[in-house]
């Protein structure tokens, strides 16, 4: 008799013969110099960042308990809020579990079907599950083209629109047009929707994004994502935005209404990193520094933020020069189809605050050899 | 000029006379008894659980740092997912950043444009989403009949079928008939996908959920999801299911790959409380005495679990019961349309095994005055 997990097994040996099966390896101590991840502050296990989920779980306890509109909103949640919209400029601030979820819950109750989206090619899988869960027409803008954003809108025929980037991309670390997409989706009456989650801590004033940067942090229009996981060092996700739009959000985001809230070790971990990035802004630099050292070593020109992109041959050199950088002691990701807007592979790596001279000279010549002989 | 704000606005005008603004309360210390949330097993602030949370946070730091499928996977994650293994029976487990994440993972992932899924009327949000995103065919079935299900999964062209359920829903509380539907799927050539977050911890053998109840853990055409965030005192998501499936989902699920580990403090939290549940299995036995308590009192009949759902006139009557309840050092939750599934009103109360002989007295008192007096 067949079983209904048969197809699962099938796309499983396919996956296997090409190559792109991906598998979960525990990450231990000593395991190498981090240039992987997204804890870009290195405030991960700054002592500061660390006492504020010890104290937060001691008060609050292990969970939340309920949603934020049971029993579960806490006042580390309010503080943290205070906070998120003092970094940014944002008018207000509502916490959510995930960036995930904030990018859901966004799109779920900005667009429907009655929305034209336009969503950049390169937009991260969160807002791209936003987008299709929105039931909202659904445009693709060639990455970071601002004429083909204003074609795609002078078409629109939906009686509402919304305008999808991130400030910094995941997949290829460039910046977005930030402010000239505020101008022209104020021109165009639409909604422009910014992910900010490898931008917040990195860049703008104070590490406060690139829509603080272009001054435009109180744009009514403009609703601004983001996640705790990466800068913030802790987990759980943003919308930084009007009154009105939170107050939306609070009521009609299934994403929202229906989870419990974030855990208070959590919400105290990313206020105390917000603590911490206020009184070093030089944190900020840092991460530049360290990031133009690493893309000179690797050839690429510096990135707008933390995250650099090397493009290599195939899935298999991806995996490859990961292993080989993992056997000289250094921690590298890489991206392969489907994970990649174009198709390609890439190893990704990203630049961290917290490296030191030292193991960023070491990681130099290891990136150098590696990505020369590619 | 007008301001792409403007139908939010409307909205909010519209919801505000119709009596549903939802507003969040920042929960405080000595704000009364919890039977509005889902901390079942009352172990949030149980010194063990917080104690594994700190020593989580001071182990790895605030956040994981990275995907799972890049740095992102700790020791504390392995050891989670061995535990829940082990507490329900299953033959593998996959932690997710939140219990909503884990049902869109399963979902996206096991029903696509060629299944039929089969789903439960009263089946939660996240189920809901998730199978809005899996772009399958829903046929929605009525409230727990096994009849509607063999009939809607009869009339199937779709090769594939899921069908979806709650093993204890969220709104009323009552049970489904798991085992029947486990013996319906298998005969069906269907996979079983039940959440069992409201049953984690509570019922079946020692808190193994009614999957494990009906002796079919090891069935490997039941995916079983659950939440961290109820009975286990922190927050995250789980699915419970064949390695087969595991690896389906660590190489497919968009939820699981493009998101964050779970926040170490959380996993340590979760873990700490499954071995309380362990060395104190009487603590179900007393989440039931203490729910039979309260449903005597309201005049309904001892739920299958924690949850009981009494039913009121109308939105506004919901209202005034929770907050002349909470004026007695009681909190109460309750349902209004949309968020019930036929358009009632209720009142939801929760029972949890830390409440004392004393405050159930009187929280019985206040219940059966108000809900007499409705």
């Amino acid at each position: 008799m067949t079983s209904p997990l048969d197809w699962i097994r099938q796309a499983a040996a396919t996956r296997e013969d090409a190559g792109l099966t991906r598998r979960l390896a525990t990450t231990k101590h000593g395991d190498g110099l981090d240039l992987a991840g997204n804890d870009y502050l290195g405030l991960r296990t700054h002592p500061a960042v660390v006492a504020g989920a010890v104290a937060a779980a001691e008060t609050y306890g292990g969970g939340a308990g309920a949603s934020r509109l049971v029993t579960g909103t806490l006042d580390v949640h309010d503080e943290l809020e205070a906070a998120l919209a003092a970094l940014t400029g944002a008018p207000s601030a509502l916490v959510l579990s995930t960036g995930y979820a904030a990018n859901l819950a966004v799109l779920t109750t900005l667009a429907d079907a009655g929305t034209l989206v336009v969503s950049d090619e390169h937009a991260h899988a969160s807002l791209i599950d936003g987008c299709r869960l929105s039931r909202a027409a659904v445009s693709v803008s060639r990455h970071n083209d601002l004429d083909h954003v204003a074609e795609l809108l002078g078409r629109r025929e939906a009686p509402r629109a919304v305008v999808v980037a991130e400030s910094i991309y995941s997949v290829l670390g460039d910046a977005a047009p930030v402010e000239d997409l505020i101008a022209l989706t104020a021109e165009a009456g639409a909604i422009l929707v910014v992910d900010e989650a490898h931008a917040l801590g990195v860049v703008g004033p104070g590490g406060g994004g690139l829509v603080a940067a272009a001054g435009q942090a109180g744009a009514e229009h403009v609703v601004v994502t983001a996640t705790l996981s990466k800068s913030l060092a802790a987990q759980g996700g943003a919308v930084l935005a009007s009154p009105d739009v939170r107050e939306h959000l609070v009521n009609t985001a299934r994403p929202f209404i229906y989870d419990t809230g974030l855990a208070p070790a959590s919400a105290g971990a990313a206020l105390a990193a917000l603590g911490v990035l206020r009184e070093h802004p030089e944190l900020t630099a840092r991460v530049h520094a360290n990031a133009a050292r690493l893309a000179g070593a690797c050839g690429v020109e510096p990135p707008a933020g933390a995250v650099m992109s090397v493009e290599v041959r195939g899935p298999h050199e991806a995996v490859e020069a990961v292993e080989t950088a993992r056997a000289h002691g250094i921690r590298i990701g890489c991206f392969r189809p489907p994970s990649t807007p174009d198709g390609t592979s890439r190893l990704r790596l990203t630049a961290h605050a917290d490296h030191g001279e030292h193991e960023l000279d070491r990681a130099c010549d290891v990136l150098a050899a590696l990505t020369a002989r590619g």
